[in-house]
């Protein structure tokens, strides 16, 4: 996907909240700033959102010194999320159609995004995607391509969420592999985050050789691209998944809140819908 | 007020929208950015958000050569806001307190505003002011202040808003002097909106001289510094009046919804929350 010309002040923003977050005083977050309006200014016309988030979160670690500006928001995502795990296992194996439940929680938990807003909603999010129609949804087609019983390779997108993820993959009833990023960015998972979560005991975890947002495949691990290249089926997660790969031909199934009228408007819903879309394959 | 470093990410994103309601083309909102960057860097700290907010819009009014982007919002905002007026005066006229049942619908009014945020939901808006209480209340004070029945100069906020201070106005029951912008500003209300609105009804209308958004001093006309000076009571509408003019000492009521995260900061409320704030004078 395109960066949008309304992802240029959302990037400014984000920014400024990392330099925050790592700590930065007032003055270094007014140099970051404008560092960052010349960063933004720099970059080619066509590049994706998270080729953009990717140089100017790991500038505004440079700059700051701080390796994890997100690391003690992570963690208490983490906590927040295994506090909820008991009560979502119980709804998941309480409903009439688990793998929909399962799958509606996997998504519910993508509002845990600290480069999308400054803040969110979990308890509220929960109780909208569990009761409300996803706005694009191709369970049909996902339910087909699990009862071959694939290969499964997950793209994991925060920390926290991933608990979440955890909820679908003990539903999925299919070999999974869970892949992290290979250092911080933002608040996306690594591996750390994973275990934390405990998806150790639910599936293999790799990381993707990268720490950009998303999944930029040129910048990936050879180990992961082949992974990625031999997957029966793909779970992306996320905004900055999809940003990255709706374009690859692949037998993706996307899961994420459209939590900008950017990616709102991309997908054709409204904002704050809940999505599983199935990437389209050219022949 | 200063302008904060969140300031930066929000005129940029103003910038753009207006280039986009005034009919710029792709290719101009994408130049139009980088020049709003080029601005944002160049400006000296210590200014006022509405001075920032100035250049940036008068800019982008000259780059389109679109004297006024926000005209057909303006007329729209106007209309919706008359077709509430019935029912909101009857809600006045049955209130056990009218007064502060049509000061909650003044600040009520205030959500429609195009410079802090992209869109508005009126109704939620207005349900929502009318039943909670105000983040911060001094209508003790401004009971006093009217009691002596003061000429009030009121400075205006934005079109559509307009219908609102009219219900306060017909209800404060003390001459009104209405003040608007001499020219277009974002949604900003001018001589004719005031006039769509019925405010020549029920106040005399004069303009400040200026169209920079709140109300610069130093680029208003001499008559209406003079109003301002011999004012026994102003009250003043909206974030951009309270930011220009949060540290003048002057007879002040600030009537305002705190649209904006540093707004509330600074204010010392949640985001939201609907006020009515006394200015302390300095002795």
């Amino acid at each position: 996907m395109k960066t949008y010309l309304d992802c240029y002040p959302c990037l400014l923003r984000q920014a400024l909240s990392a330099a925050r977050r790592a700590g930065a005083p007032e003055s270094q977050q007014y140099s970051i700033l404008l560092e960052t309006m010349d960063e933004l200014r720099a970059f080619p016309l066509g590049s994706t959102p998270p080729q953009l988030a990717h140089q100017i979160h790991q500038r505004v670690r440079q700059l700051t010194n701080n390796i994890d500006p997100y690391r003690e928001d992570k963690e208490q995502a983490t906590q927040q999320a295994l506090a909820l795990y008991p009560g979502l296992k119980k709804k998941v194996n309480e409903a009439s159609d688990p793998l929909e439940m399962a799958i509606r929680i996997a998504i519910a938990g993508n509002i845990i995004d600290l480069g999308a807003a400054e803040n969110y909603d979990l308890d509220a999010t929960l109780q909208h995607v569990l009761s409300q129609a996803l706005a694009i949804n191709d369970i049909v087609s996902f339910r087909m391509a699990l009862a071959r019983r694939p290969s499964v390779l997950y793209l994991a997108d925060n920390a926290g969420e991933t608990v979440f993820d955890r909820i679908l993959i003990e539903t999925l009833d299919t070999p999974v592999t869970y892949v992290v990023k290979a250092g911080p960015i933002i608040n996306d998972a690594t591996l750390e985050d994973a275990v934390a979560a405990g998806i150790d005991q639910v599936a293999k975890i790799i990381d993707n050789g990268s720490n950009a947002p998303g999944t930029l495949l040129d910048q990936c691990s050879k180990t992961f691209r082949n992974h990625f290249a031999q997957a029966d089926l793909v779970i992306a997660k996320g905004q900055a998944n999809y940003e990255s790969l709706s374009e690859i031909s692949a037998p993706i199934f996307f899961l994420l809140q459209a939590k900008c009228s950017v990616i709102a408007g991309e997908l054709g819903i409204i904002e704050g819908g809940a999505v599983l879309k199935q990437q389209k394959i050219s022949q």
